[in-house]
């Protein structure tokens, strides 16, 4: 096969123009490597005019992304664009329909609209593709659709919001809170146009639908990922789950269980001594485990120009050489529609309660901790300068719901005050 | 594509078993993820009635791997039985002229055979693929050949023998001599039947050797590799390095330089707090960096029988889904003949000298160091309780030529006794 393989690019901002990088710096290594040339036909961006510091007069113009996607002389349509809705979702519905292989960075759009895409480019023999959408440059969705194809996948997490671990890390190391972090990384044009994608971990949960979906051949279920920000941590429970050996990170998990599929992204503590726990900084890190590989640790960076545009040149190598590769791993249309797990399977907590100076008080909370069920592993009482000192439980696995009605009942004991604070501690 | 693809197992060892198991256990997951079925036709091994725990009752038995390779009735051909020359060889080859597809978890014979072999697959039109070859269960030869696809690579790198780390972090952690700790671990059958594969590097840089080739577009090219196992690094090296904030790892290089291919598989310090540096036990880890993505880390277990046959099934599961996939990333044919670079990239290095007690000694040491045009970083004189005290310099980059003149000269300042420690330390 020697005829190229051409492209359309459908948005020309960071990530585009990344590719557009590719394309033109190693046009000989992509021939050789695909054993036939790559070459870009046509673009597609909102502003022609805008300088993008890359000669884009070789390749036809469209200012409608649903236009370019429908022309003929192109073999992959690839959306850079971002959206779950609008101009993205008609452009690609419009690609495959018009007989083109789809190459995504747009994990809003195959988060929601992921099985309805893949059934229809399936139905026609169309790929589409997305390493660009999950952890940047790494190729996770590769390592796992193919990778570990022999495995029955047991687990997947990570941290997949670079922002978030920008954050968390810089509190802990800057002794800032996390309003002042924030801030400055808004500033400074490190989030989202919309914060709350990063901070709310929306961003990430998209990307852990996807992963659940390749690793358990489920429909990805976006909706049911139990979702929360690292807008409540505070510099407080970093420094004193670092006391207690741990790191806060937001961390997606994805399960098989009993009780149907768990996806969480959520604050967790990890061991500081893992491989998440002594991640710093902007990078991502997914680890993938399987009954027979047991566990693979992936890092690198999970957003910008270069890694994103590498991700996408590596869907858009694999259609060069032939692969056909279904977008979830299997035939979309045996992709199972599986229910939310109702509550996350046990796990140790991180307690933090203010607990008020009087006599018989930690009995009160011992008490409280053990009619729910609980049994503590670790605890420490701080030193205090008031009426209230600082407890810090770290307890044995418990069910959410021991873990909830034991926050409840505390309310009731007149020596809790303030509200506590409860956060997952995840093995690793 | 609904016809099965069949399996000839040569080899039952660990992973010849491993792979059994999982071809039995997940044929329905196999199945639906390769939109057909999986199926293993035949085996052979050395010894049919060696008991292995799993039920080979429906697959035909061949004594010979070379007949089993020949049968007509098998499409890929699993060659995890070892060894760089006969049965291995002989059976590869034969599968290939009978027209079968080759995954081959042997290292050695693709380090040393790898070119011919995939010259002669790709000119018949068969494919040879070898995850399984390099660092067990991280999928590492597809992120190379397949998700940085789009990448020039610039830097390949890593831990890739699971012994000697495990020896090195042992003596570290235990405060074992190397004997000690080898002793124990080839009692336990920890290390190769020939220990020197793993402990003087030669299994590691097979791998690297492998990556290499990929990485770079080049004919693989074992014999250049630069070899130094562990068997000289001391405990006090171990220590002193851990106090000037960094480890000691057995670590393969590769990279591309004006003067040719520079591959090395040497002790290397890392800085204590890189991901390389945190590597404990038996652990792989591989860096790939690229002008893209910028860096890439895969971590994993290199070796055992669950993830080396989760790589071989990958590469099975791969081939089931119709991927053709070249052996080295690109035509065997357009492979390069490069040369070996003649020396290593100038690098930092971190020395250890046993200094006697005499007036003047260090300045010696210093003018030596000057006269050869090395600068000093940083330098550690140690207390001593007899005659000579250790004395441990950390110079800025400099070139292993300069190194080896002031290494020489040492021995006529009469103020250095005993032989001189360098050991590279390598940016990561």
């Amino acid at each position: 096969m020697t005829t190229p393989l051409r492209l359309g690019i459908a948005g020309l901002g960071t990530v585009g123009v990344g590719i557009v990088r590719i394309v033109q710096k190693h046009a000989g290594l992509l021939a050789i490597r695909a054993g036939r040339p790559v070459v870009i036909t046509a673009v597609s961006a909102r502003s022609k005019t805008k300088n993008r510091d890359v000669d884009l007069s070789d390749y036809a113009w469209e200012d409608d992304p649903v236009t370019l996607a429908k022309r003929s002389d192109i073999d992959v349509f690839i959306e850079v664009m971002g959206g779950s809705e609008g101009p993205a979702k008609d452009a690609t519905e419009a690609a495959i329909a018009a007989g083109h292989d789809v190459v995504s960075a747009n994990k809003a759009l195959l988060a929601i609209h992921g099985q309805a895409l893949a059934e229809t480019a399936e139905a026609a023999g169309r790929v589409i593709r997305f390493e660009a959408a999950v952890a940047g440059g790494i190729p996770v969705v590769k390592a796992l659709t193919e990778g570990l194809a022999g495995n029955e996948i047991t687990r997947v997490m990570g941290v997949m919001n670079g922002s978030c671990n920008y954050i968390l890390t810089r509190m802990e190391n800057d002794g800032m809170t996390y309003q002042e972090v924030f801030d400055a990384a808004n500033q400074l044009g490190y989030l989202e146009a919309d914060p709350e994608l990063d901070v709310g971990g929306i961003d990430a949960a998209h990307k852990l639908a996807l992963l659940a979906s390749i690793a358990f051949g489920t429909q990805v279920n976006f909706g049911a990922v139990v979702l929360e920000g690292i807008g409540a941590v505070t510099i407080d429970d970093i420094h004193q789950a670092a006391d207690m050996g741990y790191k806060i990170k937001l961390l997606g998990v994805a399960q098989m269980t009993g009780r149907g599929l768990e996806q969480r992204m959520t604050p967790c503590l990890v061991p500081d001594t893992s491989p998440l726990g002594q991640l710093q900084g902007g990078t991502n890190m997914v680890v993938l485990e399987g009954d027979s590989v047991e566990q693979i640790v992936l890092r690198g960076a999970g957003a910008g120009m270069g890694p994103t545009a590498s991700a996408v040149m590596g869907d858009v190598m694999d259609i060069a050489r032939g692969s056909r590769m279904t977008t979830f791993g299997q035939p979309a249309s045996t992709l199972r529609k599986v229910r939310a797990a109702t509550a996350a399977v046990s796990a140790p907590y991180y307690l933090r309660l203010q607990l008020l100076d009087k006599p018989g008080a930690l009995a009160k909370v011992a008490a409280v901790l053990g009619d729910a069920g609980i049994s503590i592993d670790r605890m420490r009482q701080y030193d205090h300068h008031d009426t209230s000192a600082p407890v810090l439980i770290v307890t044995h696995k418990t069910t959410k719901g021991a873990l909830d009605e034991a926050l409840d009942a505390f309310k009731s004991t007149a020596v809790v005050t303030g509200t506590p604070v409860a956060i997952r501690i995840e093995a690793v």
